[in-house]
């Protein structure tokens, strides 16, 4: 692989895949604005001779082309992450997950980058009609602003891949966890407990299904998928072969914390409007490449709630 | 229904949309920027005392947002719909057509408009993997910008109507032909052979097969299915039940006029990046309403021709 420029790189994913991508010896450009990434995130790869760190925003065209030059590949993770809070401010969710989406593009065109990795969702296919969801399901109907907003960056993607000679890789995630995971439920749960130790507030009542994965199967399954990507478009779900429920999930931390705090449910089949009671994704498709995940759904959640344990100050930064 | 606004009021779909409304004894104020609509579509609208026109952008979010005081309906309609040429200024449909809806819906929320009609477009299926395409066929992935600025405004719909307690009907529409036709290929093989009737240039090798609809059809079944609209989100294909060749497209053209020009070809399967050279779209879902389309598509593209004919003003106004 060529230089590669990562937005969101010193995000959760984005720091992980700047780390591996040093390890494994390719020049790499990081690109953050820092407003939800952490400094931290980067100390090591900072120390590389191969990276490179600009400060921007994924709004500023101008900047993003700039840092673009010489590179061949971007992998494009900069996003709102923040899906549960989307109805709080639908502004944000267009501007920095598709107006942003598009500038990636614009810039890439403008300096003839032609390799695109793109951080999508689970979320883009709604309440699926089939579970475990394929990437090709019946064209979903959309229940949040973070999924229609991921959904319309896809969307550009493709047309950009149709139009302009760009090849991509599409990513729809799962929640994922392990080190530098900065949000979502295993985050708040910590949080909590951490603060209060004998009880734990819980959205929804605790029967919700979801699936993750180990942030380090996550990046492996990017750089595998890259790897053998040879038509314009390739559109990957990325997940562990397996889900849980909430009250499972609660079930791991308190085990591995030693805690046994009351468990107060807010009720209702779902933790806020949009939320989706069960995903899971079909994942043969980057399967038949090779790749599988490593880590089970419980050894990701004692995963993460070890990093969190030893890094206490990232449950307070945010 | 209360008050409607339509945006695009005076396009061609647009224009025809409110001279029905107020037919039906409705309120209607209109909302165009004149960029591509014309006044003169306009003119037995502004006759009548139940019609008002707002001159405006819908990029202006505060002059939208005043314009539908009142309003119990929006039938958004505003678009850049020139889907040839959507690589030669690629940002024009992210705002026209994306960035636009998600003011009307800002527009809505502000002043709690609960009803939207949004003009979608065939366009959002790609190259369907299945045809005819129904409203759940296989996730598609996007091969225009125009298809993918579409299918980024109807995300946004959904998940404002899952936030917002809107309510929406969402019409994924073949082309449209009848009266104010005003772009698309039977203008274009109407202004050729005005100007120069021996000759006729067509893109691609006249093979591709495509569906239309004749705009008071059109209508029509936008009022149908809003007049049905009961849950949060309804998607219709609005097409007729046949489809044809450009090949016959010319004929039924040629035939009217009474002309027998040379036809030159500019061969491949399809006419620009991003065409499809098969769209057929299964509208069961629309005719489970009791709606039908009353013309054929022959007779529609006569209809098309006979107006072009009347009104050759229309054929030079862009």
């Amino acid at each position: 692989m060529s230089k590669a420029l990562v937005t969101g790189a010193a995000g959760f994913v984005g720091s992980n895949l700047v780390d591996r991508l040093l390890s494994l010896g390719h020049e790499v450009v990081g690109y953050d604005n820092l407003s939800t990434g952490q400094q931290e995130f980067l100390a090591a790869a900072k120390s590389h001779a191969n990276f490179k760190f600009h400060l921007g925003d994924v709004l500023d065209l101008p900047a993003l082309t700039e840092a673009m030059e010489g590179c061949g590949t971007v992998f494009h993770l900069a996003a709102n992450a923040d899906v549960r809070f989307g109805l709080e401010h639908p502004r944000k969710d267009l501007e920095q997950n598709t107006i942003a989406t598009w500038n990636v593009l614009e810039a890439m065109r403008a300096k003839g980058v032609q390799r695109l990795g793109f951080a999508s969702t689970g979320s883009v296919y709604g309440e699926a009609a089939v579970i475990p969801t394929p990437e090709d399901c019946p064209f979903p109907v959309q229940t949040s602003l973070y999924g229609a907003s991921k959904l319309a960056g896809e969307a550009l993607i493709q047309a950009y891949c149709e139009g302009y000679g760009i090849r991509a890789c599409i990513f729809r995630f799962v929640s994922i966890l392990g080190e530098r995971y900065t949000h979502g439920h295993v985050f708040d749960f910590c949080r909590q407990l951490g603060e209060h130790p004998e009880v734990l507030h819980v959205l929804g009542d605790g029967t919700q299904r979801k699936s993750y994965l180990y942030v380090g199967d996550c990046v492996e399954a990017i750089l595998t998928a890259m790897e053998r990507l040879e038509g314009k478009i390739a559109v990957y779900n990325l997940g562990a072969d397996e889900y849980c429920q909430v009250r499972d999930s609660i079930g791991y931390i308190t085990e591995y914390l030693g805690l046994r705090p009351r468990i107060e449910y807010a009720g209702g089949d779902r933790g806020w409007i949009g939320d989706n009671p069960f995903i899971y994704l079909d994942t043969q498709r980057i399967r038949a490449l090779g790749w599988s995940n490593r880590l089970t759904i419980r050894e990701s959640v004692r995963k993460t709630v070890a990093y969190l344990s030893e890094n206490p100050w990232v449950l307070t930064r945010r």
